[in-house]
């Protein structure tokens, strides 16, 4: 299996390297100390470091069905599944079908290609459009595949969004074929303006939707969950405990903890917001200033601008950018045909603002060379 | 995929059931107050919350390799992956080995068990004698799968541990078929006497060794290890990454910052073999006292002490102490071919002293009328 070329550069920089390319939050903006006095709390008690269950803590379990509730989904306890991370959600849901065929966006998140092939599931990729993805190239692939997985929020890693209108065309295509849609919505919360309707909202019965705390409270954490009907979700639960046994408890308890104080991590949710979107335009304004030649689409949320830099090798130029310590990832990356474009995934959450101005004035003067 | 019933009793008990069952540590014996402020160290730097390393961070990977260097067996941090626990340690490398046939003893660890199903590996079972597997057994299989999964110290569920002399012979015979082992070791530590010698150490290229925190720290923290050749690791990699991208980073930096006072951990360390001593002699004696007719081995460390009740179906007799509200497992879930048997695993860690003598009186009493 190929290794993820985003998580090898991971390995492969060093503390001079500006990175645009891991789908890192921005650090400074964890809530570190009220986690903090949270980590105290919890470890007051024996009982937070013993073994526990396989499908996460009750009161976790709890607050995140209440989220649901809150957004108009009704949600019990009994609907979640804590995972380490959401990227273990995949991993679990694509162990179960195994075999099958799953129709995607093209381009998708690597790391679910790489789930995908681990688990020996084929991919059928239907181009994402700037709302959504191709309607017809969806209808016609979900009669074949009956199995889907989606990013409709700020999607991995085009940043784009699914309109009002193809949110519900797709849903009523998922019921009518009577398929699974996996809904993926790491970066739902960090939405500049609004927030997007879940796809599974309208499907209950047909979806697992799949959030996590990792970009908003921090991603060491590894608190993912899956949202599905127990119908769905009960088979899943041996696979889990055959995986790990259960999710970190400490994190569990910490997380669950931190979330007694629902009004502070509300406020630390706008924080977010309203950081990532200055980061974002700032990051615009010096894309437009150095790489004038890069079309893009404004993202409404999320971590990534997505766009291509014609006739381009992106593949070789990320290459000749690695010398000079700066890196980006290839568009190339996120096709499962490993085809060669001239596409590039910006990550603007991660870098200071110093250094967007930097590393995006290097990559401009190597381009000149290139 | 069937559960397991231990995890499912987990589920199902209350707080008044005494519990034989679970592989509980005692967890009066955690080191709750070091970790907390491990956790006030660690949760002082934004970067422990970040995105880590598919293979664990470095400086634990150090300290782990520097374990195995201090026993004589030459070890480096590339030599080491941190896991979510040796659970999912044995099954990453399951997964890459799926579809092989693999040689285990019998009875074995049910969660090995399930995850070798899981990644449809067909298990070939020799029996366990009191000094180890049965030699003849392991010369012949091992022949024919190449592949071997064994647990010397302190077995579960039998509480066995292996000779010198079948560890020496176990070695020779991976060497001579060019086979692999994976010893696991999660309760290598939990020695009454003596320390026994890893098989891994004198073929350090054709084994995967198995370590965890669980049982020495708490369970919650879910960090086990691989210890293998680089070889051997390296294709380990890319599953480890699909699968959760990588451990749990707070846990992994709260254990590293706990392992900087390394004469501390000895200390805990020897309390916990103490303690456990402690509560197994008086488990034996209560059980001697209780259940006259059960026989068994004593164990020279680790968890359990495993036996028979001679022509008792176990697996229906502990529907009755459910009910009674005192728990253990029958032997019959350690068996791959689900076999119905007359043996027990008790755990004599997890349950105060207490309740020891209470719910083997409860047993006793149970079992008078069953």
């Amino acid at each position: 299996m190929k290794r993820s070329f985003i998580r090898e550069i991971l390995e492969h920089t060093n503390n001079n390297t500006i990175s645009f390319a891991g789908g890192l939050p921005d650090q400074s903006l964890f809530p570190t100390a009220d986690l903090q006095q949270s980590a105290n709390r919890v470890l007051k008690h024996n009982a937070t470091l013993q073994y526990t269950k396989s499908t996460g803590i009750d009161s976790l379990k709890e607050k995140i069905a209440q989220f649901y509730c809150e957004e108009g989904f009704p949600t019990k306890p009994d609907n979640i599944m804590i995972t380490s991370g959401s990227q273990q959600a995949l991993d679990i849901i694509s162990r179960y079908n195994n075999n099958k065929t799953i129709t995607i966006e093209s381009p998708s998140y690597l790391g679910a290609i790489n789930v995908f092939n681990l688990n020996n599931i084929k991919q059928k990729s239907i181009i994402l459009e700037d709302d959504g993805i191709n309607l017809k190239g969806f209808k016609s692939s979900i009669k074949d595949t009956k199995f889907s997985y989606l990013i409709p929020d700020f999607q991995n890693p085009t940043g784009k969004t699914y309109s009002k209108e193809k949110r519900e065309q797709i849903a009523t295509m998922i019921k009518e074929n009577d398929a699974i849609l996996i809904e993926d919505s790491p970066y739902s919360e960090l939405y500049f303006d609004t927030r997007n309707t879940m796809i599974s909202s309208t499907i209950p019965n047909n979806s697992f939707h799949l959030g996590s705390f990792s970009k908003t409270l921090a991603p060491s954490l590894r608190i993912g969950w899956i949202r599905a009907s127990k119908e769905l979700l009960e088979p899943l639960i041996s696979y889990k405990e055959a995986m790990d046994l259960h999710t970190n408890g400490l994190s569990q308890y910490i997380v669950d903890d931190y979330l007694n104080d629902m009004d502070k991590y509300k406020r630390h949710l706008e924080v977010i917001r309203e950081q990532y979107k200055i980061k974002m335009l700032i990051f615009k304004e010096q894309l437009d200033h150095y790489l004038p030649t890069f079309e893009y689409c404004e993202p409404k949320g999320g971590m990534f601008i997505y766009g291509k830099l014609p006739n381009i090798d992106t593949s070789s130029f990320i290459r000749e950018c690695l010398k000079h310590e700066v890196i980006f990832v290839p568009g190339s990356e996120f096709y499962s045909d490993d085809s060669v474009s001239d596409e590039i995934r910006f990550n603007f959450t991660h870098t200071s603002i110093q250094d967007i101005k930097k590393g995006l004035a290097k990559i401009a003067k190597i381009l000149k060379t290139f």
